[in-house]
């Protein structure tokens, strides 16, 4: 919205610390690997239209999106030189937005490969296969049982299922299928998505595609900080001992209380499971506990321990990142980014 | 986005049910009581562009939202004439997107009320006090010490914490002391949502404001179902007994087992904690069970039973209501609508 008072919540999202990301991802692996960036659910909650043109200004030429709808926005945000594959493939209907967005569909079974030969004669196409995840892409003797045209392929990949615990067995068997299926293939290769390319150089290929690394989040560990989430104080009281707060009356003074309340609740994204007392809201350096039940539009703050109500809290900043969120939740940071809801003034820092 | 592929989920709602049950919540309180509609987070994630100048144009005449900057959006929706107000009053900066777009602040604090009197004289107010939630609203005394200037109040209001639980001693004691605070007063008075429509006529008062209700979900249980959420079948394959599907290879075939993936995941707002064998996916109303953990763009399905792969399958429907869906998650209907994201082409069904 183009006003903005000061009831709204501020996110101001690092932009160039998502680059910075991309950066020491593309390091990670050899220099003919080309790195990509998976843009899709809006650009991980973040914005597409924000991100995904700087990525592209900077120089990043291929992005992944999730259906073919999303790859309109995309389509607009990098220009008309970078690669924008589809991961659920081309699916009925989606002929005509592929082609005029020049979208580059990864086609998921043999179904889909047939009615792309028939639809999309001479477009690029990409091959999904499915290595084990049994969750999206052509199975092995699916793929096989397809005729020879793949000179139209320009990338054959696969999605690992539990990238983010390097001993897990499943890893090793899903490379070495992907080995199987593709070794005697000229095709463009990509297995590995943020927690692939930090498993090592055997699952890089020919090209990796982070996503959430990019965004800070795990399991990319020394990601830089992405999102800053500062949520104006509307009021402050004295709750005494005994009293109770918020719905259901479920959180209990113990001692005479300040409580704050703050202007963010779970219509914001601040998922209502984040209520179980172990998250802090902060004033510079000082976490104030978040106390009661997370409401629509509401969340209440024990901020006794403050000289003064302050304007506003973060929620999120250096300290308590994205993760941490996830984690009190019983979720993981994929989630609390993508929940990032519309209510926000939205605020970019470019480099 | 103006054109829609095949692997875009729809979500249909049902404008001319929201109105009918606004209609059946009025019908609940007295002739002279006036029955408002809450539209704060973007009407409880359905649109208050749609929906609110829906109810306007059937002469609704008053509207709630959150905070100021909502108000712009609803000011558009519902045209000149009918009341806005604003639930977290009038804070720093917001004075002009109050004048600008007629909105009426709920003020606070005595803080909020004194800032009011000197930025906005002789604009409209009303008075949110707190009976006892502890989160928003001036307290009793904080009330008290207000000089008397009340002549431009046009509402004074207070929230329930405990409406949902009818039996609760909260609500008894949360009436009282809101009588007792402006029982002298001449100002029109609103202390109910639905839950408090739903208590009974010794809390209607003179304004009620249902929101919940009006979109479907509970307390109000004989609400009429408003969503209907059918999700595209991307692609099926057989699972075989032993292998694993989806992230983390958490879910394990017993026997062998159709899977469906479909298009949608928790960046469409169907939360991770849903992903706990509890749910079905329905075909017409046949109900298949979603396996395995909710990706951020696909969910997993087991259509052994049906004899074709259909195009898509139904998560909320009148049989699977949204409540059903919360109670999986272990949360409340209001979550799982304020979630629903921004990636369903939405249908909007009008009388």
């Amino acid at each position: 919205m183009a006003k903005r008072g000061m009831s709204q919540s501020i996110l101001k999202i690092d932009t160039n610390a998502i680059y910075n990301n991309w950066q020491s991802l593309d390091k990670k692996s050899a220099k003919n690997v080309e790195t990509a960036a998976v843009i899709k659910a809006d650009a991980y909650g973040l914005s597409t239209k924000n991100i995904a043109s700087y990525l592209a200004f900077k120089n990043v030429k291929t992005f992944f999106v999730a259906i073919a709808e999303e790859g309109i926005g995309a389509r607009k945000a990098v220009g008309n030189d970078a690669d924008i594959f589809v991961f659920s493939g081309q699916m009925e209907n989606d002929a005509a937005i592929i082609k005029e967005y020049n979208l580059i569909p990864l086609l998921n079974s043999a179904d889909q490969y047939h009615q792309f030969q028939i639809n999309s004669p001479n477009q690029k196409f990409g091959i999904q296969l499915d290595t084990g995840m049994n969750r999206l892409g052509m199975e092995g003797i699916e793929f096989s049982s397809l005729d020879e045209n793949m000179s139209n392929a320009c990338l054959i990949m696969s999605h690992l299922a539990c990238a983010d615990e390097p001993n897990h067995s499943q890893n090793l068997k899903q490379l070495r299928t992907f080995h199987h299926l593709t070794d005697d293939l000229k095709i463009r290769k990509s297995l590995s998505a943020t927690g692939g390319i930090l498993l090592g150089p055997e699952y890089h290929f020919d090209l990796c595609r982070p996503g959430i690394g990019l965004y800070g989040g795990l399991p990319y560990d020394t990601a830089l900080p992405v999102i800053k989430l500062s949520i104006p104080v509307i009021q402050s009281r004295t709750v005494f001992a005994g009293e109770t707060v918020g719905y259901g009356g479920q959180w209990r003074a113990k001692t005479d209380t300040r409580v704050a309340t703050i202007s963010a609740g779970y219509a914001d994204g601040l998922i209502r499971a984040i209520g179980n007392g172990q998250l802090l809201l902060y004033h510079g350096d000082v976490g104030c506990p978040l106390i009661g039940r997370v409401s629509m539009d509401l969340i209440t703050v024990d901020i006794t321990q403050l000289e003064d109500t302050p304007r506003s809290l973060d929620l999120i900043n250096k300290i308590q990142t994205v993760d941490i969120i996830a984690n009190a939740a019983n979720t993981i940071g994929y989630e609390i980014l993508t929940s990032l809801g519309a209510r926000y003034a939205r605020e970019y820092i470019k480099g």
